[in-house]
């Protein structure tokens, strides 16, 4: 089948990949460079244990696909040549006052009660376990199943396998896609048209722009997220960890990333003196001697903030037109998910997820 | 005469042109590119009053400079054709305490007692005089005298007319001065035998390292100041600010220049996360809209800090070497009367101040 991917990020990429791989003629459209945005920018945690406050077919669909990257990353390595640097780590959530900790330990028994590995550290087992971690931390939630990979390596890889599986890439602008007869036949791209027997829209924070895309901008923007990377000597932690104010990512290399905000400023990419403060200050508290790590950039990206918090998977409305965008902060989790189910959509297979939360005609609220 | 110059930042460049328009043979000696450290690094403020926390010769050094600036920033442009951004913007000295506003009124009195122009300002006063500065600010001192250059404009404008006025720059590690009976008569650079009928040693914070130059490295050591660069589409105040915690100096262009920490750690150039988040911190204390300024940049330079916190100026007790460095915070403000005076004495001219406080052979306690 002749599929145009209308977006070059990490669900692009990775549809493509997929597409490719079982002999479909795939072409990805990017505006600029393959991985540009928000792919890029991310800190690479695959972490749904992490965060998420309660379960659902959403951490359902975030479980599945942590339970797919360890092979995923594999065949992607063996398929490009890059180390995509998938580690192992384990993730500590950290509490520094009392409520905190009491939510962690609520966390921890609904995640073990959902047969998930979880373990709750009061202030003196976290320290033993991370000795660098804030004496101020109270108590942390453990787990031991969540880790990360290197986004930009990731990207890389995806870029290498997917043309080496025969993918074409095409830098352009999507004006719109082209409709007949109530279905999608392909896209505008630059003022040609260009045919195809189905488009896959994922375009992320950019998704609502797409004229004939059937994605709501109201329901899809993009929600800023700054980040300060720093550098040590070593690693200061196993764990990346996170708090209510912050989180800290150390690669193996030294380098320590430190994110985040959330803000919903339109596409804005500027890096800002209050986010790099609230930043660097929720990183210092969590691991004081991050204070005399050197700080070696700042950047930020555009997370494809979906209304509801869930992605835009499959099912578009229309004939001819797949979706695959609205991912927020877990794209780079949810990649290897959606790739699957996009290649089963694709080739007329069972789909192994219940795709009905994440169909694209949600309306807005 | 024929004069070798060791350092090409802002004293060194000062002094060629000085040396070269009256016709001696000038010969700098640079390591790498001239400005390449603490000049280009430096904020520019041009504020004897703004800190300086008693009268002394060190405060009447920095205000007969202050005074020739506008004359030498004139000729300067005239001379490399470079506007060096010489803005009478005034300054302003904030207080959030009642300590600190009772200190602010206690250097008001003894800075107008001296002849001096200064007011202090009630917090309504201040808010109406500059309605971006905090509410929180509860009084300051305006000092309409003090005012600011662009130091990188400086040291081009500089290297530009001292090249035109003849002087000539060599790249190379100056490794020792060469001393015959007593005199100083020339230096060792990369191995090769320069001769001279004067060095004039200007090289900063490095002074120290540089083998047969009189200049005790306990004496005269790198003192860190991280900095931090913002973008607004227009200045926040007129005047530059500084209060116990940090500085703000805005530039016409939008640039917001953010400062500043002071570290004894060597030669280390890092920013670290601890020097950004006490620089952003004092800036939004004190602008609050500067929370949404963009971070653009980030950076370092090493002030060439001396122990009893003057310059080693003139004499260094040795015949046929004359220093021009420790001038610590100071540099971008004492380059024109350094100039002069190291001008005065080459040319064997009466030296138009007491140099005494400021001779190379104080000792070290």
């Amino acid at each position: 089948m002749n599929v145009l991917i209308v977006g070059g990020g990490i669900m692009g990429l990775s549809v493509a990949v997929e597409l490719a791989k079982s002999g479909q003629r795939v072409t990805v459209l990017e505006r600029s460079i393959p991985g540009a945005e928000a792919s890029s920018a991310a800190a690479g945690m695959l972490a749904p244990q992490l965060e998420m406050s309660h379960p659902g077919p959403f951490l359902d669909l975030c479980l599945r696909s942590r339970g797919l990257y360890p092979a995923w990353a594999k065949e992607l390595e063996q398929r490009s040549g890059v180390d995509v640097e998938y580690v192992e780590s384990g993730s500590l959530s950290v509490g520094f006052t009392e409520v905190e900790a009491h939510e962690l330990d609520s966390q921890v028994a609904w995640q073990r009660a959902a047969g998930l590995r979880a373990d709750f550290l009061t202030g003196a087992e976290l320290r033993r376990f991370e000795p660098k971690l804030s004496d101020k931390a109270l108590a942390a939630a453990y787990h031991p199943d969540d880790h990360q990979v290197d986004p930009s390596k990731l990207m890389k890889a995806l870029s290498i396998a997917a043309a080496r599986a025969g993918a074409l890439f095409r830098t352009g602008y999507v004006r719109s896609l082209v409709e007949e007869n109530g279905r999608v036949i392909g896209a505008d791209v630059d003022g040609e048209r260009l045919t195809a027997e189905l488009v896959v829209l994922a375009a992320g924070s950019w998704s609502g722009l797409v004229a004939g895309g059937h994605v709501d901008p109201r329901v899809v923007k993009p929600a800023r997220g700054q980040m300060v990377g720093l550098e040590l000597r070593q690693p200061p932690t196993r764990c990346f960890l996170m708090s209510h104010s912050g989180y800290v990512v150390p690669r193996k290399d030294g380098r320590v990333l430190c994110g985040s905000t959330m803000e919903l400023v339109g596409y804005d990419k500027h890096v800002t003196a209050k986010g790099v403060t609230k930043i660097l200050s929720a990183a210092m508290d969590l691991v004081p001697e991050l204070a005399d790590a050197s700080v070696t950039s700042t950047w930020s990206g555009l997370r494809p903030w979906s209304q509801d918090g869930l992605p835009l998977l499959g099912d578009s409305g229309v004939p001819g037109l797949l979706l695959a965008t609205g991912h927020f902060r877990n794209g780079i989790l949810l990649a290897p998910i959606t790739a699957k189910v996009i290649g089963q959509l694709v080739r007329g297979e069972k789909v192994s997820v219940d795709l009905k939360p994440f169909r694209g005609q949600r309306n807005p609220s």
